[in-house]
């Protein structure tokens, strides 16, 4: 029998020198982002009024299949790369499993997931464009801290527009934030236009995803040396999340070993899209075919429930329009939802390669069954998983129960994206029993439904 | 010029296999444990009731140079270890210094810091011995969270006694050693008689440590199938916290290095000691010398204004006798003291030590200046460190500085013990300039050595 340790960390000399373009080898392209004014696709120049020009041209590339990690980058994903792949013994022995499962973990660095491999890429390019200054937005504030994190080492000033009511409740979230140098603003705010607008109409308002995006464009587009910044959904992101994959592609190579599944939780999308297209690529080549599932909350249910439509990617339809699973812009998760993954959309790219079932299946699961999982995770294998990677974790251990009755050895992969250790909250409503489901009725869709726009010619 | 990687982890087939007991090679042995009511050296006999006796056999053992790591314990280590030494060269450049900072970090597992390292093999043998249940204290809850984590993985139970004010402001440690399935008491309580007594006579006390370590003492030697485990200043926890030594040293050999100056910071002394202890053999073996530094915020100036002399290890005064360098049992540092590291005593093997000049210095530093080094060090090397940890960050800082004065360039290597996640209000107070430093008067000393217990014959 093979000795496969524990875990499999690559040699810096074996660290992926590209990032890799999914679309690039995709047969069928996605649907090109749609201005939605004129509904004649996106070109560079409406884009780089708010991003950078080069990720604006990494957006629209269509062909490029590889992107040279620039030096800078690469020294500064030195510092918390490679994450590991890591063999989840102890969790196959409590199952009495006789699949093998693997974990690629993210969380090892302080902003608590993958969104550091991205905002790393962003925030150089800005730096290289000569920008001083950065805007986005944060909920949870994985981005946000991030974001701060990038911008403390490339020394740009960021400003973070953080959804007022995450900015009350997450006191430890805004405080990292803060320690690497960045603002934060509650959103909506006073500093902005919309955002007085915002908050003329509605002055008690915890505010909104959709409102802090709105405002940190607003004050993106006011300065010449500064520029907005995006952490899931859009393409250039996925293209700098394929980090996790590529990593993940060249360790299983390293124990000589290749997934038959392979699970990723789905909120916008970068971090199953980064785990799942260097696979993707084997599959569309015919080379091997792993079994792909994208995970999702039933409160959210863009992929399992959602149109296959052209929609806005924000609630305040500042955004293009792009052709994507989506619940509607205007749909807003029931308030008993503590477990992460509440965007209405989904990233093009992976909407794309799901409506072509190039990735297989997606599940939804419910959020006590999620945590009840994650808790038992935490127990075999110490890592305190985030709420979104819980959902990873739950189709995980869900597969391998199946190996168990059918008696299949099977090499299951799940992307563990992150570390719970500011959701606690959301932990103890499960410990205390007062965590509930919630799947939305038709009716509760319907209301969703009904903010996608409806443009002549475009579905 | 040498090619160093980034991070250096060992391969799986390089982890240590053994503990090194540093006693079993001092020249001059540490002086024992006495009991507080014979003035007597501990026996085994005396330490068996309270801890699971292959635990105390391990405490009083002088001539055992190494002690095989159990193989369930590996294969527990093997879920979070081995920990990254890390080449610090973002902070190298930021400080432009020809010196080279490597930092040995344990903080990537949930519990957020080393004591894991000592949980896992303390849970290991009382499960081994047969017990069911064991009890604890916990202050700022990193023990607490070590410990619950390795009682989950090997199934006992566990109550943990909370000092009440950390139980009330820390809800988020709270809940972590809750999903890891640990009971946890607010101490004091009125779960046992001595908690019962202190709470008749100060009904609105928030607790101490002291306080929690008498209750769970108490309720551990009520049952048969309990026992207490204590997670630093023990000579079985520096034994099993050697890993981190010997897994650095191990590292150091393959990059064809060796550290200079080796700084740790020092609370009950577990995590230096770990650190240091391999690299002292060398230094009694006089095959190789670095130069050691402790150390420890002024304000908790156990070493640098300390007695070296025997005190109870607890304010309760129920703990055998230990010759340490003390500020006295009744030593509590002052309130406005955000930066852990507050025991008033000191590991008596590292106090030996110390005392011989075999570890050459103890420093005392500010802890506004310990936050001022924590947060250049969390831009340029990613990780928020805790704040016990940033006391070597700073001196490490200082160290490379002066390096940079006389142009050496030393090998600085720094314990990076944990992470400060969990630490955002002393974080929060150091951004808002409301974090101030205390330097304790001679007379506040004063108060505090009254406390060392004066028996004739025994200093």
């Amino acid at each position: 029998m093979k000795n496969i340790p524990h875990k499999i960390y690559l040699q810096e000399s074996e660290l992926p020198k590209y990032w890799y373009n999914v679309v690039s080898d995709m047969p069928d392209k996605p649907d090109p982002f749609m201005h939605p004014g004129t509904l004649k696709p996106i070109v560079l120049e409406d884009l780089i009024p708010v991003f950078c020009k080069e990720l604006s041209e990494q957006e629209l590339d269509r062909t490029t299949r590889y992107f040279e990690i620039p030096d800078e980058v690469f020294d500064y994903y030195k510092t918390f790369r490679p994450s590991p792949l890591v063999r989840a013994y102890n969790l196959e022995k409590e199952l009495q499993t006789p699949a093998k499962i693997y974990y690629k973990f993210e969380g090892n660095n302080t902003s608590g997931s993958h969104k550091l491999n991205s905002a790393a890429a962003q925030v150089y390019y800005c730096k290289k464009q000569g920008l001083t200054k950065l805007t986005t937005e944060t909920g949870a504030g994985q981005w946000g801290t991030a974001l701060a994190m990038a911008c403390a080492y490339f020394k740009l000033d960021l400003t973070v527009y953080m959804v007022k009511i995450s900015y009350e409740q997450k006191p430890f979230r805004k405080a990292v934030i803060q320690t690497y140098g960045a603002d934060i603003v509650p959103s909506p705010s006073e500093t902005t236009e919309v955002g007085k607008k915002i908050l003329a109409a509605n002055p008690g308002t915890g505010g909104s995803l959709g409102c802090a995006i709105s405002e940190a464009i607003e004050v993106a587009l006011k300065s010449e040396n500064c520029r907005y910044v995006l952490g899931s959904v859009l393409n250039h992101v996925l293209l700098h999340q394929s980090v996790i994959g590529l990593e993940t592609k060249a360790a299983f190579e390293k124990i000589d070993e290749y997934p038959d599944i392979i699970i990723g939780c789905a909120g916008g999308g970068s971090n199953a899209g980064g785990l799942m297209s260097p696979f993707v690529k084997d599959k569309i080549e015919k080379k091997q075919s792993p079994y792909f599932i994208l995970v999702e909350p039933v409160s959210c249910p863009s992929l399992t429930r959602g149109k296959f439509t052209y929609d806005f990617g924000d609630t305040g339809n500042m955004t293009p329009l792009a052709k994507m699973y989506t619940i509607g812009n205007g749909y807003i998760p029931s308030p008993n939802h503590a477990g992460g993954l509440r965007y209405h959309g989904m990233s093009p790219i992976v909407s794309k390669l799901y409506h072509d079932r190039i990735i297989d299946e997606a599940r939804a699961v419910e959020q006590t069954k999620v945590f009840e999982a994650a808790t038992l995770f935490a127990k075999c294998e110490t890592i305190l998983p985030a709420p979104e990677s819980s959902h990873a974790v739950r189709v995980a251990i869900d597969e391998a129960l199946k190996c168990k009755e059918t008696g299949e050895a099977k090499n299951i992969l799940f992307g563990l994206s992150g570390t719970g250790y500011f959701d606690m909250t959301a932990y103890t409503q499960f410990m205390d029993k007062t965590m509930t489901d919630y799947i939305p009725t038709d009716a509760d869709l319907e209301k969703g439904f009904a903010s996608i726009p409806k443009f002549p010619g475009l579905e």
